[in-house]
């Protein structure tokens, strides 16, 4: 198998993506730390460029690819947010960028990644093979930059780890543990690497939706295993139907567990990061927010922080959590 | 008169505030800037402890009484963000806080001021006089800490200038305009001597809603003027009388101009908000982020930096003007 990505591969996508992206800040609530009796700090890639996180490791897998390749257009699947990093990356190299992207999909990620100047082809998410999808595309000779199963990918996603550790580091406390949302596990499988190099004592738990808990029964099981299908979740940006075969290398050796939230504590915690920190997050984006009510995480008089990996979500579907 | 502050108050009252408050990030949207044809850069004091920037002003304030005035405890009226500000300041001082406050105040607002620990005291804000409502308090002792017209206030919230200007310096880009919202015109007084100190070609604009644009008219008239009576708002932090006495001698020396936007562009401006920064911002802190539609600040290859100064709106409000 490809050889697993490590912290050298995280430093040379920081250098990278250096000037490009946002470092997002990390912010607290009163409020929340109060409730849950410990210190919660968030990290908001909702701030980040694209509203997520997922330019981070689109670029640096552009960026990772020779001229020629790259000249020849980029391909990937995606219900939008790695679209749009991919999407964004590609304007930026003035390349040609083609995403699948599920019909259903929320229309501001589809509106988004047309006006970043992306061909967006449309598919069914319950019956068309994604890779079938993109097969003409790949075949014309464009580059595939898969959502997360890929050293670069990781590496990218990553560097939000090495900014966790050092703003941590700089705010004079020591992690006792991370959240981090979870679909393929490409942003966990990053983070972790950066923060049990930095530190080893910190726990980093991986959050997925109810029913999309495949990392979770995965790592129960020793082995990769598939979500049941015909479920369903508001979670659009992380419904993968099972780990990636790097990321899930990578997660069983870093990962303290895995936690399924439910769609009213994802609900709830959409309300929470409007009301206690005035931040617009996805429902995806917001698990890990969520996942602080399960008990799992050990928050009396710790200090845990939350990835809130994204903020792309219809203003339809926003109202209607918000007024609930 | 009281003498003016200066900037040596503002680097006063940043010393004092160093490390408990967020250094809020400058943030910018490609979308944004592709809209208005120049480079917009946001300062979400949304994301300012209290969920406001009104902390600044009334931390800086609590300090600069002596132990003993303190330790009788401290009033004020607000709508509800300089009330939080206040509360949190004397929550974290040890002492007592009363504050007056509209009975048709968002419920959010009050209940947060109420969660910190002060004694909430409503009034009608359309018939009841504000110090009256607070006499017996200072009868009592209690010290009061205004709203907006008072020197230690306006340094506070100027501390904000000082990191606006640092932060586009390390950007590399000079900052041709700065947009601010303005009710009493302690923030944007209190702005423009920062931004002036650094910058004296920066063009500094307050804005205000329409029907409460009495620092516009103050300006055009030479001399403060009040707002017509039996108008409301959506506006709800930034509805004043009249300019302070302070801030309109600051102002009327710094300012280019002051600018009124409707309520439409604030629900607009606040959906922007939304979807390309991903900020929950409150109608009153979303107004200069409304007046860059409004064609009298000049956007065409300029960097305009545009403060955001609060995101205390209620759940319900929010997510009507989601849905809209």
């Amino acid at each position: 198998m490809t050889t697993l990505p490590g912290i050298a591969d995280i430093h040379a996508a920081a250098a990278r993506l250096s000037g490009l992206i946002v470092e997002t800040p990390l912010l607290e609530s009163a409020e929340l730390n109060k409730r849950f009796g410990g210190r919660i700090l968030f990290k908001p890639e909702t701030l980040q460029r694209t509203g997520s996180f997922k330019f981070r490791g689109a670029y640096n897998k552009l960026s990772s690819l020779s001229a020629e390749e790259r000249g020849r257009g980029v391909v990937a699947f995606s219900s939008g947010n790695h679209a749009q990093g991919v999407a964004a990356s590609a304007a930026m190299f003035g390349v040609e960028a083609v995403i699948a992207m599920p019909a259903d999909a929320p229309a501001m990620k589809i509106g988004n990644v047309r006006r970043m100047g992306a061909q967006v082809v449309p598919f069914d998410r319950f019956r068309d093979d994604r890779m079938t999808v993109v097969r003409p595309y790949l075949d014309k000779g464009m580059a595939l930059v898969p959502p997360f199963d890929d050293p670069a990918i990781i590496a990218g996603q990553g560097t939000i780890g090495l900014e966790l550790m050092s703003q941590a580091k700089a705010l004079g406390v020591s992690l006792d543990a991370v959240a981090i949302p979870c679909g393929g596990g490409g942003l966990s499988s990053g983070i972790s690497i950066a923060v049990k190099d930095a530190s080893p004592g910190t726990a980093v738990w991986a959050v997925e939706p109810e029913h999309f808990d495949d990392t979770r029964r995965s790592l129960a099981a020793g082995a990769r295993v598939s979500n049941d299908p015909g479920y369903n979740s508001i979670c659009d940006a992380i419904l993968t139907a099972e780990p990636g075969i790097i990321t899930f290398e990578i997660n069983r050796r870093n990962l303290a567990g895995a936690i399924a939230v439910s769609e009213d504590a994802v609900r709830q915690a959409m309300r929470d990061a409007m009301a206690q920190l005035k931040l617009v997050v996805e429902p995806g984006g917001c698990v890990a927010l969520a996942a602080l009510s399960s008990g799992q995480i050990d928050l009396a008089g710790k200090c845990v922080a939350v990835v809130l990996s994204g903020g792309n979500v219809d203003f339809a579907t926003y109202a209607g959590i918000m007024a609930a």
